[in-house]
């Protein structure tokens, strides 16, 4: 590791507080505000740690908190598409690819490619470790609707099928959270905060 | 693992939603808009992924990653001390310990305890990680002062001295990082940025 190596590190450390600035949709928990990248992250990340027991298969939780901590960098320039969006595809587009290409770019170049790998690895959802982050970033979201009385389910209009269907994801990853899931989400209907068409 | 440690878990990543409320005094690179401690926390996390081979001991990543991301978790009870404040210790009050105590025994015992034990480790900052964790949580708010102008050396009067004091401990986790943050100190007192009294 030289010292040019360095360098390139600091950019990046500089580049990536801009994913502060980007704002979801959801709310925080009991909230109005909207919650950053940067604290979506960071919860994903303590859910990992906390929740990674439920894995059904093995992981390797390193690597399940690098995709979450790194999954929203691309955002930078490529914006926070909306999950239930119906116009615009939410991952895995050419402008997200490009987005890290050039972000992770800043980095030296192995340590850009490990990075890179670890961000498509996360978007393709094959893996043991990208299913389980994959399920935090779809649990994180519920907890925080039915916290906030139907948040962006009632704020946009999005009903049961949709909800149940993108949620579906975290039983690829576990088990018992997707039980507790589908719990929460059958609850929201029955106290009319999800609408059932 | 049975549902009750389940229902513990969710209480805890509710409660760890504060996080995100909990203001430094330390503003995001180039802003005047303060950083909270869940912003922090996941840039220190990216940090230590990214700079992980500067340190000179071997290190267990993920125990540092454990340490950075829940190293301010304390703050909700105990409320974040500004680093210079002469009047209060920084870390390791008695309050501090409380609240660790109430928030991570939110969890289910066994995790509850692992989790103390690293914020301990991290707090007492003795072992290799604890010191390549502190040396992040250094760095950061000296990137953001030089970002702007001084940052809160400038607003809440601190001189080059105390900053010295403080940073130096980058140093117990990586000699190339001290030298790198050494150079920015002294750059700070040229550019009259940091006074030298």
């Amino acid at each position: 590791m030289n010292s040019a190596d360095l360098l390139n590190q600091i950019a990046f450390i500089k580049e990536i507080d801009k994913v502060k600035y980007i704002q979801r949709k959801t709310k925080l928990f009991n909230s109005d505000r909207n919650e950053n990248d940067a604290e979506h992250s960071w919860h994903l990340a303590l859910m990992a740690i906390v929740l990674a027991q439920h894995s059904d298969e093995p992981i390797d939780v390193l690597k399940v908190l690098k995709m979450v901590l790194i999954h929203d960098i691309v955002e930078i320039d490529a914006g926070d598409t909306f999950i239930y969006d119906s116009q615009k595809n939410h991952s895995n587009t050419d402008e997200e690819r490009l987005a890290a290409n050039r972000i992770f770019g800043l980095l030296p170049k192995e340590q850009a490619e490990e990075l890179i790998a670890v961000w498509e690895e996360f978007e393709a959802g094959e893996t043991n470790e990208a299913k389980f982050a994959k399920a935090m970033d779809r649990l994180e979201p519920l907890l925080q609707n039915t916290s906030n009385n139907g948040g962006t389910w009632k704020e946009f209009g999005v009903g049961y099928k949709k909800v149940y269907e993108k949620k579906s994801v975290i039983k690829e990853g576990s088990k018992s959270l997707w039980n507790y899931a589908e719990g929460l989400i059958n609850e929201s209907v029955a106290k009319g905060i999800l609408k059932d068409e």
